[in-house]
């Protein structure tokens, strides 16, 4: 064996050292200076990427967590959704909105180039345009996914499916452009302000907050959620396990979405997952007791939307709030995240999953909370711009998707008919049932 | 584009030289060489909370597991146990664990500084301490949730929360000070010892798995479990695929279990997650011959539970065993899991998942192999040592557990009532079903 | 806390540094560079490993979509199956596949020693060894869980489980010896001509597929398969949300696949993760409007299967084609699995997943793809290459496969009874159900 592994061994090594760090005649503190720069960089492509990977796993979590969340006869249609949102998200992404995102924006409004990956000019040409893109593609893909909970098992699959290259191509690009586009380029105009979002409680989770709740109005509630007397009635969805490990995927992939925000493979990471981590917890903490006074039990449902309130509140100051704040930041996330899903449903307006509450409510107060509670002090121009940003953001996503949904609606229609509702989205869509050998009761 | 896409990678890049490498007017040897200190920390970093995700991905790797092995009626409740375990174990590890388990300990039997992580002196600080606090915080976690799955199915949800908070706070902590606390404070005496346990066979697993036996025993067995003439009855499980993704979880988790303990990204771990790997392979293997033998088939449930026999078998001594000794260790560790759940079961201690056996009777074993199949050979003093950590962990954690549960069992009352246990726990304990649109048996 | 945390973070550098870069009493230019190279073969460590977590997460997803394609009889089964390909796999590629893929092989034909990773020195020798080891490890389960599910539902437990070894041992490495054997040695005949097949769209997948063709064919359909006048009759799948996140779980594990196959964590990945997951992205759209077009309903079952289709057609090329192309050679893929699965289900071959399509036809013409959108230029002498190694492949694997099915068959038998098949594999096989507490329906 010594010839044999020993060769592969050594020639594995040699292409590493030799694409890695450079291979020198003879090394001097200059070349070895350049190798420990390239070094650096290559970390940060391994770190980067693999926080895509997690991140991109938020798309099982979601799918599992709607899914589980709302009722049996629906399923198929939401695992198509997902798996949709994300296919052709990346390709809406790819083809249109990394350019308007990050292109050069000399407005400071949108971007106008590198629309196809042309920013990346090749093997011999700079790799970190990709890597960048798939970090970025996978946060489009987030922000179109919170949507579909809030508009489950009442719409029409070809109508989401417009939306949800609209929302990847166009809505959520255009307002990242705004609070993350290039600076070189002269920068977005809210990150000259001064904005702070370090990993998008705003741009990725109200964003996507309020365009459900665009979504949730245009549709109008499911049949029987709402009794003939205005009372709220429960839809209990049909498989809790599902949606409580959906959590703990989402929660996993939060430590790719936070920290991975950095886009660096070094210390600066470490804080992230800890003030990611703490507020997760409390969320869910606080969520279940003020279930539990509310309720007289606690509730699952609001304790694993603690969690992900928690998680969303944390996002926008993930890198500039103490551990200490972020116990208290979660800690409201969670009573807030209970008193606006009940506030909501009260207004009859019908988010199976408490979409709008999660990112969008929670959304705003987290970008609210990192301008609080900014280590290096807060002030109120400060506030005043964290609130223009949250006020942007509710304008541009709420207004663009309510007249988006509404065009579709008065296109190829919207909603699918009550007889339709009745049999359930799955087999009136996708000529499919779920659980095909179990006894279903609805 | 040129300019547009360029910017933003130009852009992304200094930042990263800048917090990575120590930018200098010019390079010199020992600059250099303070660069790569730099570099190699910021591996570590990188790789460590890597490994923290994926430790912290067993959270839903046994929620899978516990819920599928025991009945729908109780799956909302062991989903809620396994949230609270983590985010209640996150909040009492941060406020009182780490300092009791790395704080200075002059006595060697107790941290006495380090709680609220006061040890973080903020972003000027050493990060170092955050990621240590989020590797260990997903462990005590881990430990906790070990109990959850054994007392399944007949525990009030309140005395439940105490049991977890006060296992993540003091239990565990306290245990982990005398292994793993820290050396330059004189360090736990059984680590003074030269007690050897790498990843925690016996800090975290055993730990857990004893503090299950006493409350297995503090309950009592399930209603119908044993049947008046004393005879074993099988209460199945209520989803197996749930339960074998659980495990395939689970191992992926390993993988940052055992590796992640180095907290240092080189090229030690590759021996780590070979061990691992055959340990876990052998004891399912085994484990599935020895039921094939014992109940004419291979039983999917003990091939499972082989799986993680091995992998809790080899925790203590990934590092020190060689690939070839992980081989025996693991197939020791499926036969042991197969007599030990049998033997647990006719003592009428009622373990709906073998988790006495799994984590605390292997944890054992992995312990002591740890010493007999040390790589730099062994002694009857290594193996002494082994044997003081292996029974002070029973006699601590059996020991503080069972009271603790007899306290909570005279006060607020650990177990449901018989009449709510037929209910079951999630419709008494949470108001719901798990399963809304299926047509269940029981 | 200043001395505790302190302590342990001083404490935990020192191995680090010790470890990872060499502390010399005073540098020397020459020792930072010997540092930085060491520094990279440490990356290269963390990234492969980390990779191969992913490649054997994907034994989950592989687990879920065949078990939610097929009957809620036959999932404990196929969780076996699932456990012991990987359990089994691994010790069989330990003892034997390894040494035979990899090892010297001056005849390029076969290895020929490393078998019990002999080539393993010992914690003094090379690493890189068996971090090598544990990234092909996965590879090896990967392509034997590929048959899994096509002979789904009507195998016996004892022939699969020969199957699985065989193929582990024997088959997937002789040909894996072809096209990546050792350089240094001589090399593999296959890569010697210069086939390009990075990640393995023909060495792991189309080599799963052909053996699971073989599979289908010895085995014969189900039973009700196909009706008295020859017509095919659906049996749908039982969990199609588990399907769906299976699928979820296999691109993200493909992450780990495709990039991971770099072995080398620098900037050559960014690419292969664009390329991977722009494939995937057009191979599930495609599909999706293929079905649509065949079917009038946009069907779950091939958008799922199309996503796989994509993934396997960018792993031979993933590395040597643009984004671009990939967006090409995707959509062709959805398409062809949709054509596939419909021609193969007409010539009633029984292929419950579609394993034989996604796997084996894609896998062929993710190969052909490879040279044909080579980056670098194809010419005609590229594609002879391309179509000798997909022929070989499929002489090889089909043949030896199709010849050990037979004979398990002549002897210990391969297909469980009419009876038994009515009742279930699961039942008949495992003494176990699946769902115990669910009413099902066959």
């Amino acid at each position: 064996m010594k010839k044999g592994i020993w060769a592969i061994a050594l020639l594995l090594l040699i292409p590493t050292i030799a694409s890695g760090v450079e291979e020198v005649a003879s090394a001097t503190i200059n070349s070895n200076k350049d190798a420990i720069a390239l070094l650096q960089t290559n970390l940060n492509f391994v770190w980067t990427l693999i926080a895509a990977c997690l991140v991109f796993f938020m798309q099982a979590g979601f799918a599992m967590v709607e899914s589980g969340f709302t009722r049996a006869k629906s399923a198929v249609n939401i695992m198509m959704k997902n798996l949709m949102d994300f296919s052709m998200g990346s390709i809406a992404f790819w083809a249109i909105g990394f350019g308007l995102m990050f292109g050069a924006s000399p407005s400071g409004w949108i971007g106008t180039d590198g629309f196809f990956l042309s920013g990346w000019t090749g093997p011999e040409g700079d790799q970190w345009v990709l890597a960048f893109w798939m970090f970025q593609c996978v946060f489009a893909a987030t922000a179109a996914t919170i949507v579909s909970g809030a508009v489950a098992e009442r719409t029409k699959f070809t109508g989401y499916l417009i939306y949800s290259i609209v929302l990847c191509a166009v809505i959520y690009p255009i307002f990242g452009s705004w609070a993350w586009g290039s600076l070189l380029n002269g920068g977005g105009w809210l990150e000259n302000l001064g904005f702070i979002d370090f990993a998008g409680s705003t741009v990725v989770h109200s964003i996507g907050g309020w365009a459900a709740l665009a979504g949730a109005i245009v549709l109008g509630p499911r049949l029987g959620k709402y009794g003939p007397k205005g009372e709220v009635r429960a839809i209990p969805g049909h498989n809790i396990p599902m949606a409580a490990i959906g959590v703990f995927i989402l929660w996993l992939g939060w430590f790719g979405f936070n920290p991975g925000s950095t886009t660096t493979g070094d210390s600066s990471i470490a804080m992230i997952f800890v003030t990611t981590n703490l507020s997760a917890a409390t969320g869910s903490i606080c969520a279940m007791f003020v279930s539990w006074i509310m309720f007289k039990k606690p509730d699952i449902g609001m304790s694993l939307n603690g969690a992900l309130a928690g998680l969303v509140g944390i996002t926008a100051g993930c890198a500039n709030v103490s551990p200490t704040s972020a116990v208290i930041i979660g800690a409201i996330s969670g009573i807030l995240v209970v008193l606006s899903v009940v506030t909501i449903d009260k207004m009859h307006i019908d988010d199976p999953v408490g979409a709008i509450s999660v990112h969008g409510v929670c959304g705003a107060w987290g970008t609210l909370a990192a301008g609080l509670f900014n280590m290096g002090g807060t002030s109120s121009k400060i506030m005043i711009t964290q609130l223009i940003g949250i006020g942007a953001a509710f304008v541009w996503a709420f207004g663009t998707a309510f007249i988006l949904f509404k065009l579709i609606d008065m296109t190829i229609g919207l909603r699918i008919s009550k007889e339709e509702e009745l049999l359930g989205v799955d087999i009136v869509e996708h000529g499919a049932h779920a659980y095909n050998d179990f006894q279903t009761l609805n």
